[in-house]
């Protein structure tokens, strides 16, 4: 494989995955109220319309890599509804 | 513009300016103790190879978004490196 084609990928892997120690971090502080909840809302949108332009166009690695990016989102999204309400009671 | 390339451009947009509200939060609050120090750094690494792909290949929307991508993606990493640090003072 050519060495810019090795950088392109290995971009797209690092993205992918720097969520993982969001996730990890959150679910073992259980806590999540310093993360924006409208940041992964326009997140998670953007993935799903970004699978969903991969599954029109039949395009395999970005189904695969937008499937794998929308758990992992999701995951995120979960951890902020279930540790990041504490310090927004007031607001309501 | 036919449909699905706006879905395209929708959904690289939305993922791109997603960041914003975090960054924001982080300012206001002037707290980041929840968020992932190696998330960013992470993340920040994969983009800078990611532009360095688009520099390669002089592909001119691909180095904008990512240049884009590297201040958003850098100011919460500084907000981080300047708010997150409070709780973790123990673990020097």
């Amino acid at each position: 494989m050519p060495l810019i084609d090795l950088i392109g990928y290995a971009a797209g892997f690092l993205i992918l995955i720097s969520i993982i120690p969001q996730i990890l971090k959150s679910w073992r502080t259980k806590s999540a109220k310093d993360l924006s909840l409208s940041r992964y809302i326009i997140y998670i949108t953007g993935v799903l319309l970004w699978l969903i332009y991969g599954i029109v166009l039949v395009n395999g690695p970005m189904i695969l890599i937008n499937s794998i990016n929308l758990v992992l989102a999701s995951s995120v999204l979960y951890l902020i509804i279930k540790y990041g309400k504490s310090s927004k009671k007031k607001k309501n």
